[in-house]
């Protein structure tokens, strides 16, 4: 049950978007930015961020649904999963692989991202702004999870909602979106 | 030394804000709306949450400079300094106390925001808006906190510097200001 009263028809980051509006705008516009704003990272491989990061905090809510949103944008289920629970042999790039170990670093301890991470990333063909968003990406994704669990928002277990959630989040981005009650309900 | 390039006039956060300023406008605008926003909360109050945080994730430039900007709120220096170090005696009221516990919590493992917590913050006169922006701000900061030192930023060590941009944070807040270099420098 939540710590602060939700709507119970928008349960995870949906609800708590929904309580503070004028909070959420920000918020929403940053992760437009970085998600799907221009870029040399595919917005797939920047959902793969978002799904490590919500994997290291244990945030179910987050880890399932950037899940559902890489495996939308990506049109296949493997490579997420891999990403997840075989990092090494995730048919990504060597370029994300070191990526995305810097986004898990930056998760589990920021300071531990080390210059040779770095340097390692570089070498497969980094730039100073794939480097850069990856840790912004990182670190929007931890004030996320923490905006979920810290307020016990609900986390659906049908795995039809975040099939919903990410066709919503491959088609519309991250702004605000209407009809958000009758896009989140089954049916 | 930065993993990016930063122009070295504007060290911790405020080079990453500047390297890129699309992103960064939606933070600042986030910022500005938690800290400096209508809220029962005081200013002072908000950036002691901000200071515990940057404490929990050890993050040096933003520990100093919420510290300061704390200090320069307060018109004092104890009570952010207590807050750090004996919470318990700390001169701040009983509603704070159990606020800026559920802000440590949000950072160490949101997860383990208890309903128990939640519910003594409520005795003391918390309300549901003050736990849900405790929270985000923890939130909040926990980005800023992994932004900063994921990139590496220079951390200045001259207490100076943290008084300077205190003193811009109190009076001109989170939002994009004019003449940063001049505002920043020693002088």
């Amino acid at each position: 049950m939540p710590h602060i009263p939700l709507d119970p028809n928008l349960p995870g980051i949906t609800g708590l978007l929904n309580y503070r509006q004028d909070t959420a705008l920000p918020i929403r516009q940053l992760t437009q930015l970085l998600l799907r704003g221009e870029s040399t990272l595919t917005e797939g491989e920047r959902e793969l961020i978002a799904t490590v990061v919500s994997q290291g905090n244990q945030c179910n809510f987050c880890c399932n649904a950037h899940t559902a949103a890489a495996d939308a944008l990506l049109g296949e289920t493997s490579t997420a999963e891999m990403v997840k629970n075989d990092p090494d042999n995730a048919p990504v790039s060597e370029k994300m692989k070191h990526l995305l170990q810097i986004a898990r670093n930056v998760q589990a301890d920021a300071r531990t991202v080390s210059m040779e991470m770095v340097a390692k990333a570089r070498e497969e063909g980094a730039t100073d702004l794939e480097i850069h968003d990856t840790v912004l990406i990182a670190a929007l994704f931890c004030l996320y999870n923490k905006y979920v669990d810290g307020l016990a928002s609900v986390t659906p277990t049908e795995p039809a909602f975040y099939t919903r959630l990410a066709g919503i989040l491959k088609n519309s981005g991250y702004l605000p979106w209407e009809n958000r009650y009758a896009a989140l309900k089954e049916g």
